[in-house]
């Protein structure tokens, strides 16, 4: 089994060491990561400026890894067109610093690098622990090593990837783990406007959490409950059951 | 009725000009935009700097116009919860410099800043025109103009948007107006190496498109053959008919 590992957190993150050395128990790691933090990035690809590829040695590991001046979905690209040989069989990105639920997972760069991997025609895992004081990425890892193995042994579909939550409490603390779907989550008070010195505005997104809670069995519910949350993702936007309405409403001049 | 109107082409881009025009026929309109090109950041949001606001004089027009040092998802975030009095009632997005179409949706400032205003609880359309050497937005403003109009007499759901393309021909050549799914549009050698003076590598983003064509009625296929495409999105991205599958394979464990 060959991984490419990449996440948003940049390549020196604890997660994404934790993640490769987890992995490479399974296989072959090649790690391709950005060179520096890039939370929040969403989707978003590098098309007005040349990348640039620094082979870095990460910690004491036998592993590969590349730094790219780029966004998550910049490395899994570059890994699968031009650094890595031959197609890796998996794209597993994280392991993030916080969670990526609900809604947020738009915004996400763990997430969007893992849909990257999903378009190139890799099969991919997006891993993520909720936040807190302490990190310890180590059960995480353990998570993300189960969930290659059960990969290895089901063909996950074309279109489709995999988004995981691991809640942040010791592995005794955890109840189990949970197929989820996408939970609701929007924010509040969305900016704080601060004076600069010079008495200019400016203003931090800041935001209250408000979990729309609707189901059980969401992402959300399941990891504030203890649950790993696991969430099949797909990345086709188009809303089937609108196409008929728009139609009705005199959209279609055909 | 009341306009946001934002793009990641930035505040001085013409599309955007012209989408403020044609729109403040139909009622309000207040711009927020990026206060330069950000296009290909998709979802991105701004998180650990500030932000910035700057109210800007468009053109000769009378509308009220703020260039924010943010991406598109930021802009629309900002509109909406400070510097629009009371919540607009339609988010327009564009007209953006060039398609956006099948999976390309997911790179798209312009589309995720639709989102954005989709998740805030807006009405929301993101407008494109295909890229040609000579861009004239002229009617792809009538066409702005005739969905505010629909929309106006008919209630988009929650949690939907619609993204319209309009091919790069003069208006007597546009066939009519069809709904559309998204395509599916990958890439193919997708980074083109090059050296510096120094002899150091660097990688441009270039790429073959491949259009994958399934079906008549994608927004690929519609804008080649000179229809306007019109595409219902939505922004949930769980893969429903999987829960059961990874429930199978042992996923879940309650």
């Amino acid at each position: 089994m060959k991984f490419l590992v990449s996440n948003d957190d940049g390549i020196n993150s604890e997660g994404i060491i934790q993640l490769a050395t987890s992995l490479r128990t399974l296989g072959e790691v090649v790690v391709v990561a950005p060179d520096m933090e890039r939370s929040a990035t969403g989707h978003a690809i590098t098309m007005h400026q040349p990348l640039r590829v620094r082979q870095v040695k990460l910690q004491d590991l036998d592993i590969l890894a590349y730094a790219v001046n780029g966004t998550p979905a910049d490395c899994v690209k570059m890994g699968i067109d031009i650094l890595i040989e031959g197609k890796p069989d998996y794209v597993f990105t994280g392991i993030n610093m916080g969670a990526n639920l609900g809604t947020d997972v738009l915004y996400s760069g763990t997430v969007s690098a893992a849909i990257e991997g999903c378009i190139m025609g890799v099969k991919s895992v997006a891993i993520s622990l909720l936040y807190n004081d302490i990190m310890d990425f180590t059960y995480a890892g353990k998570v993300a090593v189960e969930v290659g193995k059960i990969l290895s042994q089901n063909d996950l579909k074309p279109y489709n990837l995999l988004n995981i939550n691991i809640p942040n409490v010791s592995e005794k603390e955890i109840k189990g783990m949970m197929v989820t779907q996408l939970g609701h989550r929007r924010y509040a008070k969305n900016y704080e406007k601060r004076e600069d010195p010079r008495g200019k505005a400016y203003y931090w997104l800041a935001g209250e959490i408000i979990d729309e809670s609707f189901s059980d069995d969401t992402d959300i519910e399941a990891t504030k409950n203890n649950y790993v949350s696991v969430t099949p993702l797909h990345y086709n936007l188009t809303s089937y059951n609108m196409m008929d309405t728009l139609k009705q409403w005199g959209f279609n001049r055909v």
